[in-house]
């Protein structure tokens, strides 16, 4: 079945994530988390600082001893204790008196300012300290950062190093996720054959499987099994029944979803019933099929031209894995770029144009970004060579028909 | 040894990229290149495409036969073979003869020109076209993407699934690729335990090996052992010890490189020979310790606060790790942005202060990237809490003392 001509990029997507929920959460170690989803909000469990801590190396005073001290009216106090980070004393503090204190130790109860090493002799038994602290001087609060039972982290965020680590530091031990995808590919076509092989007259290297499995590793799935079919009804349906017996939670197809007759990728799924074939306006990649194979595999059909696959997985493929895991963000974020080279775009279609960041090699610019075709000679969206070269696409949209020189483009970036 | 009071962020960083040398290439299958960086330049080995092809479903023909066709003026040809993609065949197609040919499909040698099915009757004995074809249409050329011999990828770059397709197109089964580097972390500090025990006075959670094991692993780095050590100095010679043990590239401790009494990594380290201790003029991370250890290993002692971890990761680790993994871009691509908030800069010194982008969820809003510091309550760059709330990075260059809502900033982006 085809829902109509040339629908759009975003009514097709929202046709997509409309049959897409997202993977049960599960709790797991917080060492296991990382690069996952967050699958449910969490909040501290302590206060971020748990105590109130010392933010020097130096003594824990009474702050009326010292409030006059200065380099001419310098005041002796007697050291009566030592408290080193993670020490569990609370030393009382008279009047006269001073704790030696490390960064990060608890700051004594009878305290209410640290005097940093800097300030003082450094003494052992005693320190003169030279200068008057501020009240409260370099003693970090109990929950200035973050109070206890705030909100820290909100479902559906990835979880980063930086994430994990506001998570540890909030006390918790274990977090809810939401697992990696199980991603099958299958690439059909019986001109490929593997790399390296010898090609006779009429074939060319497979380099679609490479692409896909990269590219579902570089969205958070994970590749359960690669299939090569050649354009044979049963080699096909072999192919697909060794994918859907991994338990894949989604499967990609490349190849075969036109009008040829040699498409039996279209063939061999029409009949499962619920899987459609589209034409979506947008270059490269208009053929898409899109759908559910039984037990509720969900299924997606890409063309079989490499930069087609390239960006109809962006387009499609990753939004749904990152529905699927759970993400808040199902797409990358746009930025704006100012073109360096013009182009022209199909003004009926929504125009995916591999392109290359113009600048420094360490990009330390700054700035905007400027950005140019990938792939020589301007246009030429479906050329592999470009996909080398790619730092990403600019996104044209329909009623473009050209992109000059100078003009601001859409682009996101897909080389990290 | 230290080298001058507040170095500067980018001589330090010159420092440490002096003292480093990429790891030696290897040679690898293709299918095990993701994500590593390529060794050595590589060139095509076939033209792209490798041979002339068809890029529509239809028919070869002599041009000359259909030259006048159009919808009133029909010219029926004879159908004398078929091509499908991946076959060897190259019939031969004399005056008012046809191939039927599918995509992909070598291009007969007697053909000039491919009409497509929508311009024919589709016919399998005859067929009657009803248009006439351009010159050379719907054929690709052999090396019309691509000649044979062309460098396509150049050593340095990390080896997405697009470049990883680009190679296997062109014909490359093997890759010459850098390792990814082995790295140890050791976290110190007598305050810190693990995630989910309970906690006496004094204690706070561990949350700096998940810091320092999930950056690794973004920066492709394989962690290959975490210590933890008190602020003791026989453990922590015995956590160095295990590290050296896994034979690792490089070694990044947390905690211990400041001027307190307790500092035993520093006590430890000193006398090794060759790790210096350095004030840097950022904020926050300003003490940094950087060196080698016996044997050659790479060794940074970051601060102790998580914040300062991840900053000085981000300055000096991360770019460390590139090196080492023979990245050309050492550094994050840095992207102009918008403050919707001001906050205060230590003028001094670079400040690095977590932000979070301020945009609709998809970030499909374009234009400029807006950002507001992460951390609640404006400055505190220190802030464990501003972690989790952080998409990354706003760089405050010294000489600035403040930043205020409206201005632009340089900004690098962390999570992807």
């Amino acid at each position: 079945m085809s829902r109509g001509a040339h629908e759009s990029v975003e009514a097709h997507l929202e046709h997509v994530l409309a049959r897409i929920r997202p993977l049960a959460a599960l709790e797991v170690p917080l060492a296991d988390a990382g690069g996952l989803v967050l699958g449910a909000s969490i909040e501290t469990r302590l206060p971020i600082p748990a105590f109130d801590n010392s933010a020097m190396d130096g003594y824990a005073v009474r702050r009326a001893d010292v409030a006059d001290a200065a380099p001419d009216r310098q005041v002796t106090l007697s050291v009566v204790a030592e408290v080193a980070a993670g020490s569990p004393l609370d030393p009382a503090i008279g009047p006269g008196e001073a704790v030696r204190i490390m960064t990060g130790a608890a700051v004594p109860s009878d305290a209410d300012a640290i005097v940093p090493f800097e300030d003082t002799d450094s003494g052992t038994r005693s320190v003169r300290v030279t200068a008057a602290p501020k009240p409260a001087a370099h003693i970090r609060r109990a929950g200035e950062d973050v109070a206890a039972g705030r909100q820290i982290l909100e479902a559906g965020v990835v979880l980063t190093a930086a994430r994990l680590a506001a998570a540890a530091a909030a006390g918790l031990a274990r977090l809810a996720v939401r697992p990696s995808p199980r991603v099958a590919v299958i690439v059909t076509g019986s001109e490929l054959v593997g790399p390296g092989a010898p090609l006779r007259r009429g074939q060319i290297p497979e380099s679609n499987s490479v692409l896909l499995a990269g590219l579902v590793t570089e969205a958070g799935g994970t590749v359960v099994r690669v299939e090569h079919a050649p354009d044979d009804a049963d080699a096909f349906a072999a192919a697909l029944a060794g994918a859907a017996a991994e338990h894949p939670d989604l499967v990609v197809l490349s190849g075969g979803v036109s009008v040829g007759d040699h498409d039996i990728v279209r063939t061999a799924l029409e009949p499962l019933g619920s899987v459609d074939f589209h034409s979506v306006a947008m270059q490269p990649g208009s053929p898409q099929a899109f759908g559910t194979l039984p037990g509720g595999i969900i299924v997606f059909g890409l063309p079989g031209n490499p930069v087609a696959v390239a960006v109809s997985f962006e387009a499609f493929v990753r939004p749904a894995l990152q529905l699927l895991r759970g993400a808040a963000r199902t797409q990358r974020r746009r930025l704006a770029a100012v073109a360096t080279a013009g182009w022209r775009s199909p003004v009926a279609r929504r125009q995916y144009m591999p392109i290359t960041i113009v600048d420094g090699a360490h990009g330390a610019s700054g700035g905007g970004l400027r950005v140019r075709p990938a792939a020589e000679g301007g246009s030429g969206s479906h050329l592999v060579g470009g996909l080398a070269a790619s730092d990403g696409f600019a996104i044209v949209e329909a009623g473009i028909d050209e992109v000059r020189a100078g003009d601001e483009v859409q682009i996101v970036l897909v080389d990290g």
